[in-house]
């Protein structure tokens, strides 16, 4: 039987419950606090660390907050999340902004807010120098294309829509510095939710090498490389985590041989994960609203696609545990289902669980990234409330749950009667 | 050169701009009474014809309010589109409640406005009585299994978690008739965006035959069969409309060799279309706020999924016109994209277009139907305003586009400084 560890009891569970309801998205406090330390501990090998959370994975000022006192900054890709990460106090070099066609308003509210500006095309050298002037400091995305295998999700680096090419940087880079640039940085994002260490430690082989030629043919200095985000979690009970330390120790090994040798060092090692963060330390918690019998059995909960998309969209997989039968033998296979008018709104297909029962309380895990995130309000549903838990077992609620009222926002009635 | 007419001038288009900055939705007013005059003059011929337009597909109350005065109903599948339809003044047996995982309270909503209430389990009957009491009227949605056969986006039937299947209806209609339910309808809805009249035909067919054997073996009578949605629109230039009439002959035939020949006359037809009704007549107009080259060409625009999901979601094809350059040559293969950081929000992917420019104006086609309803907020980014374009010209904005108060409005930023 697979099964995976929750941090909390049922009795809690239903505390919570009590006061409010179901669906609602629960944070660990102290797994994501535990996890964060693991992290720092591992990279503290490497020089400079420095993790960058990926504010788009759980934009939730309390969360950033808890990863600000751990030293975490934030990556933002917007406006919104800039203004996130100034409402937390996170600004200047704490802020990774890593956008891609940006608008101007957004360049000029990361310069003013001291952001280190990540850009993502050449033509955004001139459209930034335009709109905002050029800091002292800018960061290039590379789009390593063929170079580098993508994955399932982000696909082929020369499929996606990001970064320069090897040539670009090369030429970025002397327009820079003739523009009185003073301090670069290089960054690469070609991953989501990788799994294999050796994927990381050869992209900063990659990044390495590339600052090696780069400070050598434009005689310019690198301040630091943000290797990106993309490590994965296992999301299915069977995988393991990635071991930070094989990632750092890789990652070392690597300086060692292309930036300690080359004369390079120091040189700072920036990561902007998301996921492996705070993904499995998130939990939609759910209740089991009907069963159905027809072709299949189904589980219908009182969430839905409005929640938790990925299954949906990606057909990922999210294990489930139906709280309080823990012990019991999987028995039973259904289909959890949300309640849109829409076929993929489930959350698992052909999933075997122990019998359920109306009212059961369904946990869907590892909903701590890009879960509520990435809910929309389609069929009129409303996206739930946010819940924290904290170490000693008290909680609050950090977002509140959507009323009507909220979806109705953007709509005038008062021009409907004469209409 | 394939292409698709515009309904507006490029003039008319700056004129808007100037008043709404894009990206924004703007509905052709015009367009969308014709085609429900089309659509009611064309199943005229049928017994009892009605359309329920699907809200989810536009939830907006002036579009709702344009249909109303053609006679049309509202198709509803939440707390929230009841509210909008009742807000709209569209009330009683003008709703079709046609929900699935249904919570309590919409049931007893959906009772107090009087709507009809289609039930998609056998389950909900008990719970339908023991949460609101069971109306007098009452509708069943058929899920007819491997009898019929699906298409790529709703799925085979027997796959979709829709319904009764037909032993389940036999015994539910057996037990409302017990529980003293006077009035039944039938209802199914197998397809979405089908474009072949003789697919709705056939369902027709079934649900008539099924009327028959119903009514014979229960001794009830039958007063709509609701033959759903699912009537696609030609999302491709080289794609025909589906013509109403086919469809309207052929059911009236089957109506005739089934329902007629059976002495089950009258039976009213219902129709509970969102796409077909709305969807042509919807454009995502954006401007082009970067180009860039690399592995592939980019337009970079300045709308993304927040405003249109579908291709991202489901890979599915817009037309795309480059607006003022529709007789030139499409010379350039492009991935027009959004700027979410997230590698799917491509509105086209290698589209032949003329050359681009900055600053051109994109109209994005066949947005009118699941485009705004379907949009997010990832990566904090904002849901556009909608306009709706008056058949003299004149315009107006029938939503708002959502601000960063709105994005922040679900948090509390007051107990983040002690926290």
């Amino acid at each position: 039987m697979v099964s995976k560890e929750l941090p909390f009891t049922q009795e809690k569970i239903k505390e919570i419950i009590s006061e409010y309801p179901t669906p609602f998205h629960l944070y660990d406090k102290e797994g994501i606090l535990d996890n964060a330390r693991k992290m720092k501990e591992a990279f503290s090998i490497v020089n400079g660390f420095r993790e960058y959370f990926a504010v788009k994975a759980l934009p939730n000022p309390y969360i950033m907050k808890i990863l600000k006192k751990e030293g975490f900054g934030a990556d933002c890709s917007s406006m919104a999340e800039l203004l996130l990460a100034e409402k937390t106090g996170i600004t200047g070099e704490n802020i990774m902004f890593s956008s891609n066609d940006t608008p101007a308003e957004e360049f000029v509210k990361a310069k003013k807010l001291g952001a280190i500006i990540n850009l993502d095309d050449i033509s955004h050298i001139e459209y930034l120098e335009e709109v905002a002037g050029l800091p002292e400091l800018v960061c290039c995305r590379y789009n390593p294309g063929s170079l580098k295998k993508g994955n399932t999700i982000i696909g082929n680096p020369e499929e996606a829509k990001y970064g320069f090419t090897r040539e670009q940087l090369f030429e970025g880079y002397k327009i820079m510095k003739e523009k009185g640039v003073k301090r670069f940085g290089l960054h690469t994002m070609v991953a989501s939710n990788e799994l294999e260490p050796e994927y990381f430690v050869e992209t900063a082989r990659i990044l390495f090498e590339l600052v090696a030629e780069l400070s050598n043919e434009l005689d310019i200095r690198f301040e630091f490389v943000n290797l990106g985000g993309g490590i994965g979690i296992p999301y299915r009970p069977e995988q393991e985590p990635v071991p930070y330390e094989k990632i750092a120790t890789g990652v070392r090994d690597a300086y060692d041989e292309n930036i300690r040798a080359n004369g390079l060092h120091p040189l700072k090692i920036y990561l902007e994960c998301g996921r492996v963060i705070t993904g499995p330390y998130g939990y939609l918690v759910t209740t089991v609203r009907h069963l159905k019998q027809i072709y299949k059995d189904y589980v219908g909960t009182d969430a839905s696609m409005a929640n938790l998309m990925r299954p949906g969209m990606y057909e990922a997989y999210h294990h489930i545990t139906v709280l309080g039968k823990e012990n019991e033998e999987l028995t039973h296979l259904y289909d959890v289902t949300g309640s849109l008018c829409e076929n993929n709104d489930k959350f698992a297909i052909d999933r075997l669980l122990p019998e359920v029962e109306r009212g059961d309380i369904i946990v869907i895990h590892d909903t701590g990234a890009h879960g509520h995130a990435m809910g929309f309000n389609y069929n009129g549903k409303l996206r739930s409330a946010e819940i924290l838990l904290n170490e000693d077992g008290s909680f609050m609620q950090i977002r509140r749950a959507e009323t009507i009222d909220d979806y109705f926002a953007t709509l005038d009635f008062k021009d409907l009667n004469d209409f």
